[in-house]
C-alpha cells in the first residue's frame, strides 16, 4: 500500500460549480494509481465539495438558487413565523462571506471516494464539483490524498503470487535442502545452492520495490 | 495492510430510511476484516447517507417530515419573508426529484467510520442509513471500501513479532555465525547453517503471505 | 503502512463549538504520525464535526443563531408559506433533543483530513471544532483514527532506498556470486558469503520492522 498527496489549484469564476473529476482522474492516471481511496479536502471555509448530477446543467442552476434562499445574504428569520430577523454580526468581508460560511458548513469540506480500475468509482450520473460560494473569483486550494495500491504494485503482487505459487511447488526440495538431505542441490563443495539463495533474493526484491 | 471493495445493492421502498449497519458489520465479518478504515459511497444523487439515531424510530419520522419542510416539492421561497416562489427549473423527472438532489447535497454521499474489533466503531446509539429520496421503489448500489488489517494479518504480525523477539534474543549468536566464529551453527562442511536459512524461509514467508 | 486509533472524550459546555484541532495535532505528535490520513468520528447523535473559521469568533457565533432559526425548537413549518406548524413527535428528551439529531444530519459525523509534515493539513483559516447541539453539558466521544506512515517508517523507508541503491550497485557482484564466479566474496571453505547473508538478514529487519 503506497500513499501520494497533491494540492490543485482551481480558479472559479464567483458563485457556481466547478467539475473536478476529470482533473483528479488525470492524476490517478498520471501517479499509476490503481485501486484504494481518495480524500480530497478544500483548504477553505467559503467553498465546498459535493458530488451531484452531472447531466443536466439546471440541476445545478436549481441547486445555487435554493442556497440562495434558505442561506440568505445579509441575515436571516427562522423558518417559523415567529422569527425576528438577525443581521450577521460577521459582516466586515462582503455580504457574500457569512452566507458562504453556512453554505460550506451544510455542504462538505471533505469527501471520501472508492478508486477502482485507475479511477474514481462513482455512480453514472455523478461528478464531483468544487462549489465556490464567494461572489469574486477565487484561486482554491483542494488537496487529493490518495492511499491505494499502484499498477506497478499489482503486478508486484501478481509476480509475488507467481513465487509463492513457485515455493508451494518446490516446498518438498525445499524440505530436503534445508533438511540437509537435498544433495542434488548442494554445489560441490556443499554449501548451500546458490539457486536457493537467488531465489531468497529475487523474493526479497520482489516485496521491496 | 489490505483492502476490500464490495457493492451492496439495497432495496428501498420510497421516500425513507433502510438501517445498513448489520449488512455492513457481515460484509467485515465475512472478510476477517479487523481493524481499519470503512469508507461507505453511494453511488447516487438522489438517495443519502446518514448516521443516526436507532431507538426512538420517531426521530426518523421528524427528519423526514423537517426535510420535505425545508426541501419542498415544485419550487421554494426564501427563508426570509422578502422572497418570491422559485420553481425547480429541473422538473421533468417528477416533483420528487430535484428536491431528491437538494436533500442529497445537504446530508452526505459518503461516510468514512472506524472498524475495530471486526466491527463498525459506531456509539450505543448510532446506525448507519440509506436514505432514500424519491418516491419510488429503487436499487441502490453502495460501496463498500476498507483499508484494513485482517485477523489473519493480525495473527501473521503476531508471529513476526514472535519471530523479532527470538531474532533479537539471539543476536550475539547470529552475530557470532555472520563473524564467522559460530562453529557450533555451522554445518560439518563449514557451510552456513541451514537452521539460519530455514529460519530466512520462514520470515519471508510470514511478510508475503 | 500502519495503523492508529484513540477515542478522545471532549467536555463540552452546553450548545457551542469547541476547537480540537491542537488536541488531534498532539495525538499526531505523539504517536509519530508523519503522513496519512485521519477519520475523525464522533459516537453521539446529538453533536457534529464541523470544519470552518478559526479566526473571528463572530463567525461562529452567526452559525450557531442561523441554525436555531433553520432547526428550531418544539416544532418546524414549511419555508414556503402554505405550511403547517409540526410539533416534533420524537420530544421526550427535551425540545433540544430531535434539533440536535436535525443539525447533526445537516452537518457531519465524520470527517477525513490529510495529514502531512506530522501536522494536519488544513488551510490557513481552518479549524475542526467539536459541535455540540444539546443544551447541557456532555462528555462527548470522539475517534480519531489514522493510516500513516510514521516517522519511523519514513526513515526506514529511507534505509530501504539506501540499501536497494546498494543492491542494485552491485548487481553484477552478486550475480557473479549467484553464478559460482564470484570466488572474491566466497569464504574460504567455499560457502556463500556471509558478507551476502549479512545483507539479507539487515534487509528482512528493515522490512520487517
Amino acid at each position: 500500500m503506497e500513499q501520494f498527496i497533491t494540492e490543485l489549484s482551481i480558479q472559479t469564476l464567483g458563485e457556481g460549480f466547478t467539475d473536478i473529476t476529470t482533473e483528479i482522474n488525470n492524476w490517478l492516471h498520471d501517479n499509476d494509481i490503481h485501486m484504494g481511496i481518495l480524500v480530497i479536502t478544500s483548504k477553505h471555509t467559503s467553498c465546498s465539495l459535493i458530488i451531484n448530477e452531472n447531466a443536466d446543467p439546471r440541476v445545478l442552476d436549481d441547486l445555487s438558487s435554493y442556497m440562495k434562499a434558505i442561506v440568505p445574504e445579509v441575515g436571516f428569520q427562522s423558518i417559523n413565523d415567529n422569527g425576528e430577523f438577525k443581521e450577521y454580526l460577521h459582516s466586515e468581508e462582503g455580504v457574500d462571506d457569512m452566507p458562504a460560511h453556512i453554505r460550506t458548513s451544510l455542504t462538505s469540506s471533505s469527501l471520501s471516494i472508492s478508486i477502482k480500475e485507475s479511477k474514481l468509482d462513482l455512480g453514472i450520473w455523478q461528478a464531483i464539483y468544487l462549489w465556490e460560494h464567494r461572489y469574486s473569483s477565487n484561486i482554491r486550494k483542494i488537496n487529493l490524498h490518495s492511499i491505494c495500491e499502484t499498477k506497478k504494485t499489482e503486478i508486484s503482487k501478481g509476480t509475488e503470487n507467481f513465487h509463492a505459487v513457485i515455493t508451494k511447488a518446490s516446498a518438498s526440495k525445499l524440505n530436503k535442502i534445508v533438511s540437509g538431505s537435498g544433495e542434488d542441490m548442494k554445489s560441490s563443495d556443499g554449501s548451500i545452492s546458490d539457486t536457493k539463495m537467488d531465489l531468497l533474493i529475487d523474493r526479497i526484491h520482489d516485496i521491496t520495490t
